[in-house]
């Protein structure tokens, strides 16, 4: 393995899954529903590929779908950009980001994450050379540390990578942090590199899009997925939208990664986003539901749930059962308990610091959330 | 635009293929078929999609999709290949490719390859920092130029890139060039990157994997798609095969790039596979019959017609027309004659090597290769 990759180790959504699967343990670890994605975007695929929409896309996208992300972006932040030249069509949000750091930082450059952190950041800054620079996001509100972020940006910071709604904790970036963040991108020419793909997961206040702040569309790249908001995980439609120089870079990484995504996907993916505000409405009831069910369960079980207020996670210190460490926790709770969730410590620089923390996912049906935390509530 | 990509431009594939729709002219230019994939396919997509396989699929591949090609390489290549652990599934094989650069070449490592080179070559090189030494084949024949060969290799060197069948030129490697890299590599503990894409398609003689030679196996990583043998380039489902180790480190570059490939067109593409030997002679057959329509034709429009026995691809000189650059004759081709082909020197290092030649493709129906055909001999 080349030394960019020596560090990491097979991803642990793919460990914890592959755990589930071995211990029949209920899987409420890697982040992909228990139910299928709706039946008017499975249609539209199925008519794309009887339509013969079978070769290779536009490597940046199919017209129709680059213009559906652009309509829906436009609804969702107000910016206006074109579709062909500042959106870029990708195999899911994880080639986004990987195309976004290969295409656009050099090494050497300085790229600030907040931790706890997406795995896939890490190691993408990693394969471009990056030097990481984290800040830690602690509980209960994993609030941004305003002046520790000050503290690292340098002259060498190109970037800032953000993630709102945030995967593991389940926080939303407040407008005041936003707008901290942007200032300081601003008077120091940082660049953002914002995941937002539980973006339509939000339960309590609206998303922001920090591209939307006065100044920073034009120093952005704004990355978003199909597979959360549809439940179609396994489709694999991502996409970059960034002003015309950012796209220019990250798109000629993506020519080289992958060059184009699955054409009839795309056709059905364009379909989708044209979905009405209704579809978004019931989708945030439904995980509602299943929020709450979980939430109660997991207090209820002993855990010290902390607030999410978007994606499909919550995060909780489980430390109330003895365990001083998150990874042999998890280990217990599939085997002894039958239920599978995420430890945290990989999501850190210093693992130390996830230690007491475990990751649950509501993005089950109802049945299946409620017999995890009986598990719980039993076994614990 | 980060460094590691500042010299490269739009892919020629995409820039020809918007000429082509511009000028409305014949497109024999990027290689996709103007035909539909075959019908059981499609319908093996179609059912996966209503059954609900949509969901993040095992980063490494399905495991039924693993298991059909491992079965598949059995019988192509007679090698017993453990699916789990020696099979990867990628998002086509461009992300095979980078990979398998980024997951297992170190800055500064040396990579062989043979000009003309498929674009994405290089520029994966580039980002995973590998120097790159090129030997260039030569028409007519292409051959290897085994002591050009003996001469760039180095206590440096970590791997050859080999494409057999070859693109652009339609070169296969014969048995006797194989075992001549094959023992080299052997000798100086070298590995092989082996891009397999047209195994199908090969006219003359049988295909050979070089992994199939005595001890190739452990050193060589095979690359293959389901695209062309199956005309559905855009479904972009591409794999690599490696022993354990070299496994590892391009599985751990794939699960930072993409994570997992579409389920269901993982489902689709294992039907595929297991295809009856039939399919792939009529495909070699339907194909032979496009390559003497498209050859005959150059030939009687005057172009200097090179072999190709494999690929969908042919090479030309197009000299005899008194233009002394690829890609100014093949503006004109598109706009005074109506038809596209591949300028072929962004394929070397040295741009200048492939000024007299040019590339067309015969993946279209017979009516379009006879109707650009004729184009050619009237407007020429
Ligand atoms: C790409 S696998 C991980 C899915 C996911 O986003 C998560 O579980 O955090
Ligand atoms: C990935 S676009 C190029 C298609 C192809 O393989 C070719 O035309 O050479």
């Amino acid at each position: 393995v080349a030394k960019r990759l020596e560090k990491f180790k097979t991803t642990i959504f793919t460990q914890m899954s592959m755990l589930a699967i071995k211990f029949g343990a209920i899987n409420l670890g890697q982040g992909f529903p228990n139910f299928d994605g709706p039946e008017f975007v499975k249609e539209a695929a199925i008519q794309a590929i009887k339509d013969g929409k079978n070769q290779y896309a536009r490597g940046s996208g199919t017209p129709d779908l680059n213009s559906a992300i652009a309509a829906r972006f436009k609804k969702d932040s107000g910016l206006d950009v074109d579709p062909d030249k500042e959106v870029t069509v990708t195999s899911g949000c994880t080639e986004a980001i990987a195309a976004t750091m290969l295409g656009l930082i050099n090494p050497g450059d300085e790229v600030i994450v907040f931790a706890p952190f997406y795995d896939s950041y890490e190691a993408t800054m990693s394969m471009a050379g990056a030097k990481i620079k984290c800040i830690t996001l602690r509980p209960p509100d994993f609030a941004v540390p305003l002046d520790e972020l000050k503290s690292v940006v340098t002259k060498n910071t190109r970037a800032i990578m953000i993630n709102t709604p945030h995967n593991p904790t389940g926080k939303m970036f407040t407008r005041a942090e936003l707008e901290q963040i942007a200032s300081l991108c601003i008077e120091n020419d940082v660049l953002v590199f914002a995941d937002e793909v539980y973006d339509k997961l939000a339960f309590e206040t609206e998303h922001i899009s920090i591209a939307s702040l006065p100044g920073m569309y034009e120093r952005t790249v704004t990355m978003n997925s199909l597979g959360k908001t549809f439940s179609l995980t396994g489709w694999k439609i991502g996409w970059a939208i960034a002003p015309p120089h950012l796209t220019w870079g990250l798109r000629q990484a993506h020519s080289f990664l992958t060059f184009s995504t699955s054409t009839p996907m795309q056709s059905a993916a364009a379909v989708a986003l044209r979905a009405p505000e209704t579809y978004y409405d019931e989708l945030r009831s439904d995980y509602s539901a299943k929020k709450a069910i979980l939430v109660e369960g997991l207090k209820a079980a002993g855990f010290i749930v902390y607030p999410s207020s978007g994606t499909y996670f919550v995060m909780v210190d489980h430390t109330p059962f003895g365990c001083e460490n998150d990874v042999v926790f998890c280990e217990y709770l599939i085997k002894e308990v039958g239920v599978v969730a995420i430890p945290t410590s990989v999501f850190y620089l210093n693992p130390e610091e996830g230690k007491n923390l475990v990751r649950f996912t509501f993005c089950k049906d109802e049945d299946t959330l409620r017999a995890a935390v009986e598990r719980m509530k039993e076994r614990l």
